[in-house]
């Protein structure tokens, strides 16, 4: 074959990539998740069990000055928030690593202690895994959970008249990026509170099991690829549209906005690795939702409505505009 | 620090590595194997769920020459190859990617295809997973298996008296490896079949299934890092030595080993990955053993008994030597 004709992964693009995997896999017929989800989950003597796994590649998914502690944070809640948008109850994490043959063994400790540290935090426990060698560290994390069959929380569901709402605030991880990636300055103190939030986020895994438990949800996506993906996402699988009419974004965001002459509803909505959930609820079981979500000490923040029509609106102070799929995708 | 003091993962090595892993780590007090075993199993009401993950890097994991569909099929079988070693019941896969952007569409379909192909012929499934870009081809399976909590087979077990067994014949990869890294030649007939027996192993899911259902095995472990080493990881477990009067080695590879001058021996134990099962039986339990396996169409070849003394001795021929602890590690 002429070399002008070979069609690489980044001409494809990851997202048109997954969608050909799907054609090529024989479904499983014990499989309780369809089409395109957080995590996978199979049918097991009338339970289900939740399981996904996610890839932390250094080139890619590490900002610059990360310590080993937060990567490893964040390779924890990456697989745990899976289980979270599924409403599971976490059973565990195993990880693989692919460690460059000079790394140094403090280094490669501060990650393992980091992981056992974060699943700790979450009530979890990291359950062993595989190490290897590799030309740059690659950290696979594997987190498998369980939740009774009919309570599984889905991405498709959400009704038109359904309230949607987020389990946190969004910005931290836009404004991170802003600094790190794209050399934004900021005040010391305002830096310090940024990084963080950004960097030290937690799975939602309790509030998604209260949701879940109780069936008041009638979608749920975790926003690791951003809130705007997300939104799109559980637009698709559910055939619906949102009306977003407000946000909840930290004054450390809006601050760090105003400064910049950043628009903070852009720094909230094409982030990313906030790693809230972001559920839609009928209207008529909103307090109950709210009532399971606070008893876990968590929050239920209402940001709009689900519509009929499929567009994805953003609708605060009176200025519309279309909220864009854009996120964070490989290859492109 | 100055440089010279920095301890680096190839000073420590992989093993010692695990070990310095399973201080730094919280156990679960769910979990149902102990130490350093093939995989994780946490009890679920009453079950065993049992999982592991294992990566496979390009550069340190991938022979010269292997295609996109080999490569898939080792992926797979090294991840169920673990669940056999404990006995559990396949649910299926979950597998990450770490793609380099130059790579083709078409291969990476090959890989997909692959993967379900391999999954398939073992009457299991591919449930999903996750795609990332990374400096060179990665893939990281994530397995999943149930098991009735008390018939989980462990590496711990095994009594002096106790006859060692294998699932089927070694020697093709040990082979394989002089031919594809040390340039060793043979006619192409045998390398032919060299290769495909290498290059295509099975995990032995059901022969480890119908031991566990049937609870005549007192320890299990799975030849994926060279027979040697499996048998120095079950003696350490249990406690107890070996000695080995036989090994299943095929024809075609005792005919390279002359025409080379090798030991068939040592291509049989040094080779690693060749997947097969390694267990021990009470005499008792010997015929039951293997009437059931006979059963799954697989074999059972006795090859010694289990010691009280813990060397692992090989006693073929009249001539006796020490079997050394030696298998691929990586970082040495």
């Amino acid at each position: 074959m002429p070399k002008d004709e070979r069609v690489t992964v980044s001409d494809v693009g990851e997202r048109k990539l997954i969608q050909r995997f799907q054609q090529l896999i024989t479904k499983s017929p014990d499989a309780l998740l369809k089409g395109s989800e957080d995590a996978a989950a199979v049918e097991f003597e009338g339970q289900a069990i939740v399981f996904n796994t996610d890839m932390l590649v250094t080139s890619t998914d590490v900002l610059p000055g990360m310590t080993p502690e937060e990567i490893s944070w964040k390779v924890g809640v990456m697989g745990l928030s899976d289980l979270a948008a599924k409403g599971a109850a976490p059973l565990g994490i195993l990880v693989s690593f692919g460690f460059p043959e000079e790394i140094e063994k403090e280094y490669v400790e501060a990650l393992v202690s980091g992981l056992n540290h974060v699943c700790r935090k979450h009530d979890t426990y990291y359950l062993g895994g595989d190490t290897n060698q590799c030309s740059e560290l690659v950290i696979n994390c594997a987190a498998i959970g369980t939740s009774p069959r009919g309570q599984l929380l889905h991405r498709s569901g959400a009704k038109p008249g359904d309230i949607i709402a987020v389990t946190g605030e969004f910005g931290y991880t836009g404004a991170l990026f802003k600094i790190m990636l794209e050399r934004y300055t900021t005040s010391k103190r305002l830096m310090k509170q940024i990084r963080s939030k950004a960097l030290q986020p937690y799975a939602r895994l309790k509030e998604g099991r209260a949701l879940a438990l109780t069936g008041v949800a009638s979608a749920s996506i975790d926003s690791s690829d951003g809130l705007a993906w997300s939104l799109h996402e559980l637009a698709l699988a559910s055939q619906v549209g949102f009306r977003i009419d407000q946000l909840p974004i930290p004054q450390s965001c809006t601050k760090f906005a105003k400064q910049h002459k950043l628009d903070a509803n852009d720094l909230a909505l094409y982030g990313g690795e906030e790693f809230e959930l972001v559920v839609t609820i009928p209207s008529s079981g909103w307090t109950k939702a709210n009532q399971v979500v606070q008893k876990t000490r968590g929050q239920l923040v209402r940001i709009g409505t689900v519509t009929e029509d499929v567009e994805i609106i953003l609708d605060i102070d009176g200025k519309e505009r279309i909220i864009e799929p854009r996120g964070y995708e490989h290859f492109r």
